[in-house]
């Protein structure tokens, strides 16, 4: 297929694309018209159907995929397709995977980095723990995979989740054995956990948006749950442990105003605070320098409160 | 009994009391002493035993029950008690709710009132839930009962939690009832439910401490996942009413900075947000002014960021 | 007359409207054009005039009447019409009340509620002194029953300051009665007063925009100095009570950073401040629900800082 | 007299002196004594009664002046007495201005200035309303010259409000010169009336306390009215000016948190808030660098939110 | 020449003005328009360009004098040139001052009262060091005549940086005069030094944006840097005095979160972030009234977070 | 010699300690008395001598070494030491290092580990201003290693800034190799740089107070400057990594309220700054687990904002 970053000012494209939005308008003139965007796992693109009621252009609606044949133009400095032909593809023209952002990293490689570090854990509760979401249940692992750690910011596509989780489980690895304070097992699991609750607070590709669950109740309490939950079904889990556990996750983002309801209190969920806020920025500095055509200065950056700088290729 | 409050300079005492706090300490002149603090539900008072090894004084630790013999002074501006005689009290020998705070109002009289707003329910998930607790649960029951709403601020005494509940409750059966855009079942139960996780969230009294469960989780985050619990038994429970529901506790504390992990999304969780915030500070006003022997200015007050007035008995 | 609300895509509409807003324009092809902004008591909405100098199109002003006859098509999935003939309507041609925002509630009903409520009012001097301004001040009186709460937030509209004050002061009826620490009569007669200032700090309908005085001082200390003209007036009205009332019009807003040059120190300041609050949260919530087409998720609201939900119809 | 400022360990002291502060206590071995302190303009000092019921020892009571015999001696590192003699002195015994602190500035030097000042004032208007208080107004004069500018921080002697006013005057005179933008007369008047509401928030010396007034109210808020009423009274003061001028007062702290219910919104309001504001940041750290003994670091000054540091007679 | 800031709808307009930014569009039948900002001293134009590849229009780029033939209209209210002819003016047709915005004051006068007040400094090593940028260093002093005060918000034009010292240093003799306690000397050299570090930290007119050492280091930090660079040329200058000089430049800004690593800790940093940050609001309040067509009220302003009022030519 | 942390009541003792305070006192009997408090690498005691002017008791100042005989006993739940006998010990009769708060770990192997990574430096510019710092200049490389990382806080002993910058440094070599979006070189150098101020910003221990240039400027400032000083000698130190590693050490408290002047702009800055608090909390959590006597709760921590936990042991 062809990609929607690779399209260049006054082509001809054909090819299916996921509709993400559509609205109806009319020109000054009275004339109606459509406005259409279409995503590929490449990016996005404004459309415009002119010809609205043209036989070539039949009904499609949001989500949609849809096989379109049009004129590319600039407009704004932007690229823009004017649709001439479309209709609904058939399930089995497209792979949907096309269509989502997706982590430049393979799935199932970083799946079984994870399932290397659990096997290492040596508390026999925790790794008990951890092979119930992780090993044992098939949906929590198939959604585990498949969903963004975020709605928009940093991670947010497909895998997004299993890869910052993998990155801040790796950092705690290291982490663990930088500092001997720390106890290895308690950190490895909670940094592990942190954030299973997204499964349940996003809704799948391509909405990716907040479930009423994530809205009323948020992915930190519903991970503190779904731990309650799989300790009482193991039986013989230690109330302590089970405490401390939930307690990372419920302390994990650091700061009362940031959405835990306690801060940290135990040495560990101290540093799963750090190394997923660290995480978090790292990697929307690296989709900050991803998204620069030149080096330099790139604007102002909200989530990092400062105009920032690539240093990529200097020095 | 002899209440602690009635103490007269220069009296000679007799009574038992619980001990709440005992050091050991050594004069400047190398003679060794204790102190002691005493309670009664009236309130505590500071002890020195100057004839540490005196035969009539026998040994005791902190939360006995201890009979002692003394004379009452005043040091700085306080009293105090010199203990001459002392023995640990035998069971029977005292009423341990003598030596409680406890709540002006009659416990079951305030039981009876929530059992009838609960009985008033017409939402039959909601009415079945609360009484799971409130009517079926004799442990919780009994806990719900006994416990303090805090560790020193408002409501720290027996049944503080149900009087405080019981409050926030008929405000907001009020408050449905003035704005009738609020789910009045839900706000009602919400209401009763806000803090039920306190029975985990305290010790019992007399050490009335946080628990661990209390530090590591906290009450917010206890109450939810027992609402969840009741929830997943009851087993048809709606799952937009329990996300609604738990919601409402998450959130009762209106802003992350105070520990709510959401902030209130739905009318039923800002109404009950301003009814627990309110009944707080009236109580919290309430208590300094009772503490207050003259109307007047009472000094700078920290939850209430002000230096605050009685308006009793004026006008 | 034919509400804004109502006109549908297509539509040919002749009818009488409020000029909001007026400016005039120029196409790219160098034609001239105004855009108009018309209201009437169900909203408000943008209009064209293409052909400016037609002779059918007569000169008028913002805040004219005007009388039009156009045609109604959708830009920007927004209605517009496009004005053919326009005249400045004469008075008795329309009734103003048709162009203003207005209470659900019958203004004299909610006026004749709060007469009530002063009725019941023991202290003489608070009495004395409602009765100044809510009986014998005719041009208050009118002023009270027609002015807005508020410039663009909760309660906008005729009446919203009546409708307010009332809800607020139903409010302190029951918390005097469910804390009998607080002085009834005091803390109904300053939530009756805690607005008045509002009469002086918007400018009347159509206009409702901050006055000079509105801006330079504020209803709080507008309020709390009519209070004081009038205590001067009464002559013997008690200096204490005075200061307490004018301390719960000062402190209403509860905080410094909100307006409010006191913290309230007095317990009436206290409950006044959340019942005037929650009272305006309330009504933000009501007013947003009610904008809402469908239940559900309605966005981030501004004032309540949170994406809202309706719970209507639900359960 | 002798002041207290200059007493030396192992002197024998006698001298009348203000009783500030006057408790009874017993020692270990129950022997009764009284703590007292007592003032002149100099300063304050420790005492202690150690002979209760001696017949050379006179009852008295707190702000009584009272001549006694004593011992100086050092205790925890500071000046003691141990009194020995006293009894209450009669009226004309001594000078009660010794007894307060007070400015190092003559008071009628001071006030002259200000009354030339306000006779350069070109408006009618603004020089008649100053004429009212600082000229015709002899109560007001009076206790305008004796109040305290503050109850503990800076300016908290006799005099204090005329020195920081006249102060604060004079700079809105050099920057009414330096910024030609700003109006004169009404920055001038400003700055004069600004904190004329402290003759009402503190009680008179030697108590130096918040009024119920002040707490109440405030001195932002009681000059405002002050400047109203006298407002009316001239009856023909134009609004506008009345209202900027108010606005200035309401607006000189510059921040709502800082308890101004307006922030700045006229550039007089604004240049009185430096004014103001940078005056009482001088006089802090000239108390602070007055009080202190040698040059060099001072310690963390909590008004000014550093370790403050001398930097007199260096370079 | 004719400045853009006279020109009227419906003129012919010919001459020489600064391309500030140029960009190419589409419309929506396909045909390609440019996008031009033009500048001179007086403002800035829209402007568009039709007729691309018409051979009168010449190629030219961002930051070209260009000379022009276009036709004035109005379009969104405001002004806007249709381009019709174009080519780049050649050195020595047009006067780069005529392009920038630049100080009303005469640069070499104040410059002369600058050189004034620095030949009245007593302190020799003070004085040196002053001589050393304002006196012996040419590129320094030009570049300190030339560059501006700011990048967008108060003094933001040609001799600003120049005009905005001189001002905080006469504020700043004039509080050395007020307040004896301040070491005259320290307070004037650090108000001339304060913002040097503005001439690496902004880039030169016409561009005017932060430099790469701007952005990474800060005026604040470049200026404390040049400091003590002359201080380790001059040899001799005594350590502190250099330190106590460096700090006012660091502190300033008055407070951490305004970028000052340290909190005023002398008199003379108190007095030095007073006279600044007030000469930022006034010119702030000064341009804000320039830019206003009427008196009364200007609108929301951010820096002064007040909506703002004119009093000028009132009262 | 005989530790501090090991004596026990009752016990008589013998040997050399450091002074670090000495003041005079009287008893309320007029008696002179001295409390002292002495010192070693073990923690530090209170003293007091009863027999002032006892011919055993020779003179001593603060921060002399003094060999004292004494009794020790409890006195408000601590140990004191009534000292009988004391004299001034001569240079030689004991080790200073066995009187000052000392790092866990042996300072060399630490030093040489620092000396190893900075000789895998790649960048020859970054290698270079190293070893001007680490190499090449003796008396930084003797301050850098006795420095204490802070005056009370965490690392607050004799070769804490080694330690804390030898772990800074290793976590950022890990961080390097986990996101290689960062500049490896310029991070690591960041890293070992980024508190080489505290050299200057304490003084030498036993006294570790903060100097004059502490004070004024602070370590972050001095830090850069001592980078810029070395960056200049080298000659041809590039300007933009120059820049760059200059930002990494004034950004390195992430915010401004922190006493960065600068936000971090680039990733390095970014790491840098997580890198140092992290292990700044790590290490505050290890000292409050080292000063507890049993597992479980430790109470309030200041700078962790939390009522801390033990977790050490456990599970």
């Amino acid at each position: 297929m062809r990609y929607l970053k690779d399209l260049k000012d006054g082509e001809h494209v054909q090819g299916i694309y996921l509709c993400k939005q559509k609205t109806s308008a009319v020109t000054k003139n009275g004339k109606p018209y459509d406005n259409v965007i279409l995503q590929d796992k490449t990016g996005s693109i404004d459309c415009k159907i002119w010809d609205v009621g043209n036989a070539g252009i039949m009904d499609f609606d949001v989500f949609d995929y849809i096989d379109i044949i049009g004129d590319v133009s600039i407009f704004n400095n932007a690229m823009q397709i004017s649709i001439k032909r479309a209709r609904v593809a058939k399930e089995g023209e497209y792979d949907p995977a096309d269509y989502l952002p997706v982590s430049e990293k393979n799935i199932d490689d970083m799946y079984k980095e994870l399932l290397d570090i659990i096997s290492r854990i040596s508390n026999v509760h925790l790794k008990a723990l951890l092979e119930e979401f992780f090993v044992k249940d098939e949906e929590f692992i198939k959604k585990f995979k498949f969903t963004s750690a975020a709605k928009s910011v940093h991670h947010g596509f497909v895998g997004g989740l299993l890869e910052h989780t993998l990155s801040v489980t790796k950092t705690c690895v290291f982490l663990a054995g930088h500092y001997p304070v720390i106890n290895k097992d308690l950190l490895i699991t909670a940094a592990i956990c942190h954030d299973i609750g997204k499964v349940k607070e996003f809704s799948a590709f391509p909405i990716n948006d907040y479930t009423d669950e994530g809205n009323l109740i948020g992915h930190i309490v519903i991970g503190y749950e779904m731990v309650g939950e799989v300790c009482a079904k193991l039986g013989n889990f230690p109330k302590n442990l089970e405490n401390e556990l939930k307690h990372c996750i419920l302390a994990h983002h650091g700061k009362l105003e940031f959405g835990s309801p306690k801060r940290p209190a135990i040495i560990e969920a101290v540093a799963l605070n750090y190394a997923d806020d660290l995480d978090a920025k790292m990697e929307t500095f690296k989709e900050a320098l991803d998204a620069s055509v030149e080096p330099g200065w790139l604007g102002f950056n909200k989530m990092l409160e400062s105009n920032i700088r690539s240093t990529h290729g200097e020095n």
